[in-house]
């Protein structure tokens, strides 16, 4: 008997199985990649509506321009052209607390508050779990963004599809009710910005917290891969290494 | 003037741009996640039919079963749970000339004889490439399985797709080729690979040979998160390390 | 003005100066290697007594045979042997919280500790410090270990050397109080281990506790390139991953 | 019996083995950290003289200011600080043919130019070795630096310590006859850089070329944690990020 059985995948001399399907009859040709990592994760394949929401999602988190992580992909590409593994592994490796992190951050502010509830309305529970986080002297996740002050175009959007394919949960409920409510703890109204409205809808889509992060991961993958192609044909890397250089 | 503009996105305080459109108003919610990779590396957007046969591909590369690389992963998860991005990143490492490398290698070997064509048919110029990499005492990209002896499941399947989608090319019949002709040069028959005809359907789709193994490590990327995901859920990590230990 | 001074190295047409030294003239040959790690972290050169400790640590915590961080390693290697870099990051990547993360959390636990001191003995100090984290559900850092359950090897050599160069401190005197003083509230005595007393002397050394995990990162990248070496003469990887898949 | 038996490490519950001797008892305390990098690699004890050539080499190679390789780790701090081991992880993976790869090719250069000696003298080997290298149209490994053009000052620290130390041999001897005749070929001088030195001194000292680039990554990996702890204490990242964005 086996100490770890994997559902992913497995193989034998004719046939490749995934996911408990034949891959080259039923999988290969009629799953989308998207569907596929849904698949993956979630154990069970998603309905149309949830999956239009799932690759939202990702497209909204593919890529937001020359990040610190693209930087350090383009830059480990420079040092080592043999190995594009190691500029997409060193591209992810930035993806970590401070900017992939409020994904995952803000889906368990959502699902712990929730989890506590006791019958309050979403606006009284928002109020409570904005003002323990508050006195708790931290920020609250999903609430801000250094550049979309006044609005981050993502998270209207996120809650509009959400809304049209009838999969919009108690997480972007609540946080909605978050973006209502904050000002009267903060004294100040924030956005509520993309990467939090990710997270509340991956909870929403019923993944557990501890694997938000990876979502931003893949979609950022797919982001530094179109960093690397262009590194490829048309090299940033040593301008970027020669500007930091003559700042020293 | 900027020493390194790219084409992939950008942001302002009120709109995120992507690939050139608005990426709230034109690209969330109206392209899947599979499309975006293909336009993010080629930097147009796919055909139906290119996009199909590219979904396939990822699919294809997804996993196979507990690879090396999965292994890597999940113990890299046991030593170091607070990190998701390292988990992931240790496992795309292993994605190089051995495993990964394979899509890489056959689409170049297609590519390069392609490039030195002089009126031969399909069949000649396999052989001349074929007779080539032989006399070199090197290894035909794409031909052979450790496991799959006798056919790789996935290989007739992405023919297929191609033809249906009217999107087989030079590549893909110059391989198809290679499965002819061999015999006559290594006095053996062995299978066209998945990993090889994969090579040579993205070489058909267009992408440069040195971006090729950049979709087997994206792909993977969202295999080894169903690995992770599974992970968390019931961890093998340990097991597989005291077996390790316990054989030492 | 630069935005971004940096005080270890810089390098014009004639000379490279390291540490406010010249390289060539001052530092090779006359500056060992675990000298210039400490030298390069702290930002100043190590009393002969204090690299006497300081290298007793790296050494006890460079190896302890096929862990998973060295499986992991390994793995990778035969997945990508063009990229002894990606291999070793890969070993490296498995240095988190559970493994060597014990170092770092225990030179913050007596740390804190010292900090809150008001005047407690070591006794009375160490046994408000492990009955806070024993109410608080935790378990005690530095305590404890999977295999040397009657005391770890490393523990009473590190307490000697330190004695005997005279650089023993506040922190290892705490952390021995922790021996003495934790079975009255875990009911139970465990061993002082040897990442935790690594950690110990670490902090009495002066480096802050952000960074010790660092230092076991350095430590097990020599013990991961002597693994490295032995793969590319005897490689492990193929049979450990043959293993594994005959469990699936 | 072991699959995969190693001889580098082993722990039992009472002791630690590490190089065939008790950890505890015979190495820490007694083994520099250099010293036992050496070991672990050669799998022999260094003697005096080869230590201090070894050591000059890993300090030589620690560290080069604001490198493609300090850049992504600091970057990656920034946005992973929960990751000490992702951003050391990070910076390694920089450490690839373009930068790093030099000691490893200039090392396999000169070892097998010697080993396809037939009676010739130094000079006669280098003029044929660097001949066949610029016929083929590539870069004689070790010969040129875009900094030290008028000579690399850390080379002749290197000859100097070999020869002190009686352990200057025939990799560095051709290395200095490539320095002689290469004007002859090229029709130009260029200097010897210090990589190439340096990998010339590992292969004297025995070390198999594989696994050169490995001591190159750990001098590294020394100088990273200088960078990282430095980052740290007064961060850079941020303010490179925002300079890199404002020249999109």
């Amino acid at each position: 008997m086996s100490e770890y059985r994997t559902s992913i995948g497995s193989a034998d001399e004719t046939s490749i199985r995934l996911l408990g399907h034949d891959l080259a009859d039923d999988m290969m040709g009629k799953v989308g990649f998207g569907e596929l990592a849904f698949w993956l994760v979630a154990g069970r394949r998603p309905e149309p509506g949830e999956l239009r929401l799932f690759e939202a999602v990702l497209v909204a988190l593919a890529d937001h321009g020359f990040t610190p992580t693209v930087i350090a992909a383009r830059l480990t590409l420079t040092g080592a052209p043999e190995s594009l593994q190691g500029a997409l592994a060193a591209g992810l490796l930035g993806g970590g607390s401070r900017f992939l992190g409020v994904t995952e951050d803000c889906g368990r502010f959502l699902a712990d508050a929730l989890a506590a509830r006791q019958g309050e309305s979403d606006d009284e529970l928002a109020l409570e779990a904005v003002r323990a986080v508050h006195s708790a002297g931290e920020r609250v996740p999903g609430l801000g963004h250094p550049l979309h002050k006044n609005g981050d175009p993502r998270t209207p959007v996120i809650f509009r599809i959400a809304e049209e394919e009838g999969v919009l949960g108690p997480h972007l409920r609540l946080f909605d009710a978050v973006g209502r409510v904050h000002p009267e703890v903060l004294g100040k109204t924030l956005p509520l910005n993309g990467a939090g409205v990710c997270g509340a809808a991956l909870a929403d889509l019923g993944f557990p917290v501890g694997i938000l992060r990876g979502f931003a991961l893949l979609a950022r993958a797919a982001g530094l891969l179109g960093h690397l192609a262009e590194e490829l044909r048309n090299p940033a890397g040593p301008a970027i290494y020669d500007q930091v250089r003559a700042r020293e």
